[in-house]
C-alpha cells in the first residue's frame, strides 16, 4: 500500500500548467458570450493566473500563446509573472488565424506561406529565448476540407521541412512538443491527426521532439492511457493538454466529462514515474471556459486533475502486480477501483493545510473578493479573447 | 426498368432551397477567412441565389434567417425574390446570438430569456405572413455544457410551452420544421438531440408540425436513410437541411463526404414517392463554404442532390422487390449498385437542355463574369455573416 | 441535503434483477472460452442467482432466455426460484439462433419465418403465465447486412403487425417491454435501431408497451440520461438492461466502463422517484463474463448499480435545483459532483449490516467455498451457453 | 489525362489475394448460419478459389490460417495450388482460439502461454518455408477487457520480444506484416490498436517489417487514406486486408459500404505508383460472408477493388496537381469526383475480353453450374468454419 506521507509528498510536488487564453473570453462558432472582468492584457492574465496558484498551490505556470499574448517586451513579461510568484511556460505559436492561412501554414501549396509560418516558429523561439520557456508547443490547424482539395503526401514532407528547421533553432535546454488532433478546423483531412504521426515526426527530428497528448484530440473510443503508457515507455511523452469532452469538442475542464478516464491515465503516470521533475512531463490545461467562469473553472479543473493524481497514487501497486500476474481479472480491476472510489478531497484538504493555503480552494476563491474586483476595475478597454 | 421520360420529368420538376447564409462569410470557431464578393445585405443574397437558380433550373426559393436577413420591409424582399424568379422560403429564427441566450433560449432557466426568445419565434410567424413562406424551420442551439448544470426533464417542460405556442399561431397552411442536432454547440447535453425527440414533440403539437433531419447531425455511424423511411412512413418528414461531415461538423458540400449515403436517402424518398410536390418534402441545404467560393459550391451542391436523386430514380425498383423477396441478398444489393454505378451526368445534362440551360452549370457559370462582377462592385461596405 | 435515513431505506428497497444467461458460457465471434462449475440447465443457474442474492440482498429476480431456459415444466422452474427465496423475472424471447431467422425473423421477407417467430413470442407470454412473470422482454436481431438487401418501410411495417399480436395476447398485469439497439448482428441496418423507433411503437401500442434501455445499445457519443430522463417524463421508460462498453460491445460489468455515466442515469431515476416500486421501472443486468468468474462479477455488477444509486441519492436536490435556476453553471455541476466523489462503500457497508449480510459482500462469497463445490460437483454433463 | 491503354495494362495487371476463410461458414456471436456446398478441407477452399480467379481473372493467390487450414502435407497444398493455377499467400497464425489464450498470447502475463504462442508464430515460417509464401501476416487478439486487468506497458514489453523472435525467423525473401485493429475482441484494451503502434514495433525490428492495414479496423471516423498514404511515403505499408463497414464489425465486402472512400484508397495507391509489382503491395481480401453465398461474393468483392483501382486510375494527376498548385479547392475536388462518377464497367468489360474472360464475372459464375456442383457434392462431411 501506498504510504500517505509518500502520497502527500507527491501532490505537494505536482505542477500544472494554466493556458493563458483560458482567462480571455472565447466561445464557439455560433457565438462567444462575453464575460465581466476578462483581462484586457497579458499581464492582467498573470494576475488572474496568479490567483489559480495562489489557491491552489500547484500552478505556477503559464502558458503564452503568440499573437494572442504579443507585448513589446516579453522580459517585461516574464518579469511581471516572476513577481506574482509564477513563470510563463509553454509558448504556442498560432498559425491560423491570418487569411494567408485557409488552406494551411507550413503545410499550405503556397511557398511564401510556409515561409511566413516557419517565421513565426522562429519568431517563438526568440520569444522563449527571452521568457526562458522551455517548451515550443506546436499545434497546427493545417488540413483539407474536401477530398483532393491537396496532396496529403506533399504536405508531409512540407511538414517535415519546416519542423526540421524549427527544430534545429531549438537551444539545448528547449525542446519541441508536437500536438496532434483528430479532426477540426479541418473537415476531411488533418496533417497531424494522431499520435503515430507526431511520434513518427519526433523520431526523425531528434531526442528533444516529444509527442504532446491533448486529451479532447482522439477519435470516439480511443484508449488515451494506452497512448500514454506507450509514449512513456519510449520516452516520447512531452506532456498533455489536459481538457475533456463528451463529443468532439475539446474545452471542457479537464475530468468533466470522464473523471474516471483522468484517473486511468494519470494511473498509467504514476506506475512510469512520470510525475517527477526528471521525467519531464509538461501537464498543462487546454480549455476554454465559454458559460462558466473562468478563474473558478481553473481551479476547478486543478482540482480535478489533483483529485485523480490523488488517487492514482493511491493504487497499490504490489497487489494491483500480483493480481495481474496471476491472471485475476476481477481482483486486478477491483485494486484498481478501490483507489478511484476512494474519496481523496479529505487527503488533499490536509495537504493544503500542510502547503499553508485554504483546504477548500473553490470557496476561498469565492471570498476573497477577487472576481468582484476585476469586474469592477476592468471596465474599460478590448478585453482579450483568441482574437486579441 | 424505370423509363427515361418519367426519370428526365422527375428531375425537371425537382427543387432545392438554397439558404441565404450560405452567401455571406463564414468559418469555425479558429477563423472566418474573408472572400470577394460577399454580398452586404439580404437583397443581394438574393441575387446571388438567382445565379445558382439561372445555372442550375432547380433552385427557385431561398430559406432566411432571421436576424441576419433583417430588412425593414419584408414584402420588398419577396418582391426583390419574385423580380429574379424566386421566392422566400423556409424562415428559420435564431435564438442563440444574444447574450441572455448563453444558458439557452426557450428551454432556459430563467422564464424573462424564455418569453424573449419565444416573442422572436412568433415574430418570424409575423414574417412568414408577409414573405408567404411556409416553413418556420426551428433548430435550438439549447443544450447544456456541463452534467448537472440544469434540469434535463423541466427543459422538456418549456421546449413543450414554447413549442404550443409558436405551434398555434401558425395559419393553416404554415407548418413548423423541428430540427434535432447530436451535438453543438451545447457539449454535454442537447435539448433537441435526435430525431425522436423532435418526433415526439411533433406528435404531440399536430399534424402541420414534422421533423427536419439535418444530414450533418447525427452520431458516428447512424443509418439516416432508415430515420427517412420512418418518417416518411408516419407522415413526418418535413424536410433536409442537406449537407456533409466526415467527422462531427456539418458544412461540407452535400454528397462530397458519402456520396452513396446521400444516394441512399434519395432511394428512400423515390420509393416513398416523396420526390413529388403532394409529398410537401422540403429538399434544403444547410451548408457553409469557409474554403471555397460559395455561388459555385452552392451550384455543386444541386447537381450533386440532382446526381444522387437521377441514381435513385434509376433504380430498377420491380428487380429490387423481387429479389428482396427472394431474399437474394447479393442480387438486391446488385440491383441498387448497378443504379449507383451509373453515370448519371449525360442525363441530366440532357435534361438542362431540354430545361433550355447549359449541361455544364459550373463551366457555364464561370464564363458567365459574374464572380469577378461582384467582386469588382462589392468592395465597400460590410459583408453579411452570421453575425449580420 | 437527503437525509442518510431515508437514502438507506431506498438502498434496501432496490431490486436488480440477473439474467439466466450470464451464468453460463458465453464469448465473442472468436472464441467461448470455457469456465468450471457453470451450470448444466436453469435450476443450477437459479442456484447461483439465489447466491448473488444472497450476498447482495438486492437481486431477488431472475430473468429467461427461451429456448437458453426451457424446461419441460416451467411451474417446476418457478418453484424452485421461490424455493431459494428467488422469483422468476422478464421473460426474453430468442429469434436469432435458427436458420430460417438468417434475414430476419418478425421482419423477415418471408411470411412463414415472420408466423414462427410470432409463434415464439406467443410461446413466451404463455410461459409467462405460468411463471408469474409481468414482462415480455424483446429484443429483435431483425436488420439488414447490405443495402437494398430488403425494404427498411416494409420490415417497419411487418415489424408493427407482429408486435400488434403479441400485445393484444398480453395479460392485464402484463407488459411489453421493446428494446433498441444500434447495431449488431446487423451491419447496415437493425429494424429498432433507437429509442425513438421502439418510442413510436410502444405508442401505438399502447400503455403496457414501454421502451427498454440497454446501456450499451447506443451510438457513441450518445447522452444515455437524456433518453432516461425524456422517458420517464412520459411514463414510457419500462426498464433497463445495464452493462457497459467502452467501444460497440455491450458486455462488460456495469459501472466498468463509465461509472460517472451510471450515476447521472441514476440521478435522472431518483430525480423522478422512479426508484420506487410504484415507478415500475426494471432494473435488469443483461451481461456476459467472457473472461471473469460469473457469480462474482454478477455480485460486482448488483454493487455498482447500488453504489451509483447511493450516490444518487446523495445528491443534494434542493441546492442543485437552486444552482439551477440561478443559471450557476459550476455551482450546479458541483453539488453533481460532490455526491460523486462520496465514498459510499462505508454506506452500503451499513446498509448490508442492517439487513443481516456481509458488509462486504465479495469476500463473504469467496470465503464461502460456493465456487470450489461448482467446480468439484459440475464436472459432467454439457454446461449451458448461449446455444444451449 | 491518363491513356486508357495504360489504365487497361495496369488493371490486367493488378493481384488480389482471397482467403481461405472467406469460403468457410461464419457468422457473429449470436449466429452462424450455415450454407450449403460449403468446402470440407483446405484443397476444396482452393477449388473454390481457383473459381474466383477463373471468372476475374486477378485473384491468383490464396491466404491460409493456420491451423484452419492445418494439413498433413503443404507441399501437397501448394502443389494443389499451382494445378489450379494458384499460388499459396500469405501464412496466418491464429493464436486466439485456444483456452490458454483467454488473457492474450504472446502478451499473456503467463510466460507459457507466450512461450506456446511464439512457437505457433515460428511453426507458421516453417509452413512459409514449404509453400513459399512470402508475407507472415500477423494479428494478435491480444487486449484487456478491463482497466487495470494487465499493465499495458508491460504488456508491449513482450509483444516486442516475441515479434524480434518471429521477424529473426524470416527468411531473407519473407517478411512480416503487422495488423492493427481498434478493438475486438477485448473491450477495454488492444495491444496493437492503431497504425502507430505497428509502425514502432516495424521501426524496431527492421525492413522487413511492415504496417497491414485492415480497412476495417479504425476509430469511427478515421481517415484511412490519409495513413495510406504516410506508410507509402516512408515504405512501410505492407499491404491491406480489404473490407467494409457501417458500425464496428469489419467483414462486409470491400466497397460496399462506403465505396467513396475505397476510391479514395486507392488513389493514394495510383499517386505512390504502389500498384506495380516493385512496390510490393499486398491486396489481400479479409472478409466473412454471414449471409451471402461465398464465391460470388468474393467475386463481387475483387470486382469491387478493380472498379476503384479503374476509377482511381482515370483521375487526371496534372489537372489535379494544378488545381492543387493554385488552391482551387472545388477544382481539385471536381478533378476527384470526375474520375469517381465514371461508370468504369464499360471499361473492365474490355479489359476481361482482351483477358479471355467474361465481361460479366457474377453472371458467368452463375451460369456455370459450379454452385449447384458443390452444393450436391459436398453434403458430407463437416463444413469449414472459423474453428475448423
Amino acid at each position: 500500500m501506498p504510504d500517505r506521507k509518500s502520497v502527500a509528498a507527491a501532490l505537494k510536488n505536482q505542477r500544472i500548467e494554466t493556458p493563458s487564453w483560458a482567462y480571455g473570453n472565447s466561445g464557439t462558432r455560433f457565438k462567444t458570450f462575453l464575460q465581466e472582468g476578462i483581462p484586457r492584457d497579458p499581464f492582467e492574465k498573470l494576475d488572474d493566473a496568479a490567483q489559480v496558484h495562489a489557491f491552489t498551490g500547484v500552478a505556477p505556470s503559464v502558458a503564452l500563446h503568440i499573437p494572442w499574448d504579443r507585448v513589446d517586451d516579453y522580459a517585461a513579461l516574464a518579469e511581471h509573472a516572476t513577481s506574482l510568484g509564477l513563470r510563463l511556460g509553454a509558448i504556442n505559436p498560432n498559425t491560423f488565424q491570418e487569411d494567408e492561412y485557409r488552406l494551411g501554414s507550413i503545410c499550405n501549396p503556397d511557398p511564401a506561406v510556409r515561409e511566413k509560418a516557419l517565421g513565426h516558429l522562429l519568431e517563438c523561439v526568440d520569444i522563449m529565448d527571452v521568457t526562458g520557456s522551455d517548451a515550443l508547443s506546436l499545434w497546427f490547424a493545417d488540413g483539407l476540407n474536401y477530398p483532393g482539395q491537396d496532396s496529403l503526401a506533399e504536405r508531409q514532407q512540407r511538414l517535415s521541412e519546416a519542423l526540421r528547421v524549427a527544430y534545429d533553432r531549438l537551444g539545448p535546454d528547449q525542446r519541441m512538443l508536437l500536438e496532434y488532433k483528430f479532426f477540426e478546423p479541418a473537415f476531411y483531412a488533418t496533417d497531424v491527426p494522431d499520435w503515430g504521426t507526431s511520434y513518427a515526426h519526433c523520431l526523425d527530428l531528434g531526442e528533444r521532439a516529444q509527442v504532446l497528448v491533448d486529451t479532447g484530440h482522439h477519435a470516439p473510443g480511443t484508449n488515451i492511457e494506452f497512448i500514454v503508457a506507450f509514449l512513456l515507455g519510449r520516452g516520447r511523452l512531452g506532456g498533455f493538454h489536459f481538457n475533456s469532452r463528451f463529443y468532439a469538442d475539446d474545452d471542457l475542464m479537464v475530468g468533466a466529462a470522464d473523471p474516471f478516464q483522468l484517473f486511468r491515465i494519470m494511473h498509467e503516470i504514476v506506475r512510469a514515474g512520470a510525475l517527477s521533475d526528471s521525467a519531464n512531463v509538461a501537464f498543462m490545461l487546454d480549455q476554454c471556459h465559454n458559460l462558466e467562469p473562468k478563474i473558478p473553472a481553473l481551479i476547478r479543473s486543478v482540482l480535478n486533475v489533483q483529485e485523480a493524481t490523488a488517487k492514482a497514487l493511491l493504487v497499490d501497486g504490489d497487489a494491483l502486480a500480483a493480481a495481474q500476474r496471476d491472471g485475476d481479472v476481477l481482483g486486478a480491476n477491483a485494486v484498481l477501483m478501490d483507489a478511484y472510489n476512494t474519496d481523496v478531497r479529505p487527503l488533499l484538504a490536509e495537504v493544503r493545510e500542510d502547503m499553508g493555503i485554504d483546504p477548500d480552494p473553490i470557496a476561498a476563491y469565492h471570498r476573497s473578493g477577487y472576481a468582484e474586483k476585476i469586474t469592477a476595475t476592468r471596465k474599460d478597454g478590448t478585453p482579450a479573447g483568441w482574437g486579441a
